[in-house]
């Protein structure tokens, strides 16, 4: 398969060929159909019964009744072990078996497995010295980018640090070096005494809309503590499971069950910045839609105000 | 009407609230309703006979059947006069008096006033000192971020540089630096010779597909003078009146009337930049959504090789 790497020289964008992707099967199901699903889809690859569209999983949680959540290799990968310029590895974690589960209605049991499943991802791709970055995210819905119904997350490893995480770093080393504080230490603190942006404050983590957002919407988790993701325990995984069921039940009551977009942002390899970094997660509801203003200027114009919107979501 | 303007400390994007644009009026009609919609429709505030929605205007063309296209004040502005560190103007071109005109079914000569129109606009917006910026852009339909059918255009004033701009700058000034050479003029002399790319090359202009771009689809006119866009004469306007009608035809051929946004990225005010800068413009087809991996990592994937569209649109 062949995958090629370009660079923009009039905007420096980072730009990933596959032409394979365009082979994707494509679910053709509206949203409300597939709210109205059985659990077992004959045409979908991430059901059970249907393991023969995918035979080879990288990881599984079972009970007597059978897999709960599994990993399986990508099939139209982004990235490939084929060329050492743009190296890595990419994998569809499937968040539960049920075909029409979603972050709307996962047990917390369902949450914890999929979050153990991250983590045993995490772990496993980390263990390789020409990686730089490890990238987790979820695209929920077909606005949200997902060509399957089926719930599922993605778990990607590239041989570079991406920009926009090389650009969260830089800024935060930068307020470090200026003012010999952790921006986010700083922040998780003026938040919380403010508390006019705060969804939930849990003892590991803390829930925010941000003060500004290029994305309307924007939900944002800080973990409080200096750990990458894949240095999380049972605790904080039980407490990751409680919240996710929470905010999207609140999420849910405010704005149905909307597209959207969930990613993490970790530490990179072989960058030493936990004095000045904090692992966070990003959450983006794909309800509107940027125009020419924003392409063109790179600034974003909003209508909705954060402090309005965590009022809404609070829990 | 309060606008504020904040910056992400996480990710520092610029971020405009504008919470008076929550009442915009919406056309309520899909695509395919609009082009067979009537030219004189009575909800437009932009078809003729309802000139009372929006009484001013700041420029038209006229013939002796009516005005042809005008410029009115946009009535819930990204932007205002009230506030000092986010100063700026921002009105509507109405493209054409027809409802259902468009960049895909325009004469030559609804694009001659369309241009004329631009070019006034701009020279008229320039003419203040605290403006560093002038943005020209245009949504087309929903997807694209249009909230009328009625196809219109719009230009803005900023008090500050836009950070794609200040990107594009940045990147050529660097170049110019260690190469000596412009990189548009360079990108302009390779294009043409290895004709891969090239969508269309006429005097003043070269149309092609870039060699990577972070959206998928994109068009790229460079124009091969340093000249801003309200430098343009009466010769450049014919021009871009005829590879424009051409273009949309092949870009309709090719995937039919989509939406697309369109902007145009000229030179700051208070930055001397020609030497190492060219005018050009981006258009950009909202056929294509990114995904988690392109919001999370600020790196793009994309399955169309440029070459290859920019053999289907040749002309």
């Amino acid at each position: 398969m062949m995958i090629e790497l370009r660079i923009d020289p009039i905007t420096q964008d980072i730009v990933v060929f596959s032409e394979d992707r365009l082979k994707r099967p494509i679910s053709s199901h509206s949203s409300k159909e597939i709210e109205n699903m059985q659990n077992d889809n004959k045409d979908c690859p991430f059901c059970r019964k249907n393991e023969a569209y995918c035979e080879k999983y990288t990881y599984k949680i079972e009970d007597k009744n059978g897999w709960l959540v599994k990993s399986v290799y990508n099939k139209f990968p982004i990235i490939n072990q084929q060329s050492d310029y743009i190296y890595g590895r990419h994998e569809v974690m499937v968040d539960t078996y049920r075909h029409s589960g979603s972050f709307y209605d996962m047990s917390i049991l369902e949450y914890k497995n999929l979050f153990r499943m991250y983590k045993n991802r995490y772990i496993d791709f980390i263990n390789d010295n020409k990686i730089e970055y490890i990238s987790i995210f979820k695209n929920f819905k077909r606005e949200a980018g997902a060509s399957l119904d089926h719930p599922h997350s993605q778990i990607i490893s590239l041989s570079f640090i991406p920009p926009e995480i090389k650009k969260e770093i830089i800024i935060a080393q930068k307020y470090y070096e200026e003012n010999n504080k952790c921006l986010y230490k700083k922040l998780i603190e003026d938040e919380i005494k403010l508390d006019e942006r705060v969804v939930h404050n849990s003892d590991m983590f803390l829930i925010i809309i941000p003060y500004a957002t290029k994305y309307t919407g924007e939900i944002r988790i800080i973990f409080k503590q200096k750990i990458d993701f894949h240095e999380i325990d049972e605790s904080h995984i039980k407490e990751l499971a409680i919240i996710f069921k929470k905010l999207f039940k609140s999420i849910n009551d405010e704005n149905g069950c909307i597209s959207f977009n969930l990613y993490i942002h970790g530490y990179p390899n072989n960058i030493k910045c936990k004095e000045y970094f904090n692992t966070h997660i990003h959450i983006i509801p794909r309800k509107y839609n940027v125009g020419g203003f924003e392409l063109s200027t790179g600034a974003y114009v909003s209508s909705i105000k954060p402090e309005n919107l965590a009022k809404k979501l609070k829990f």
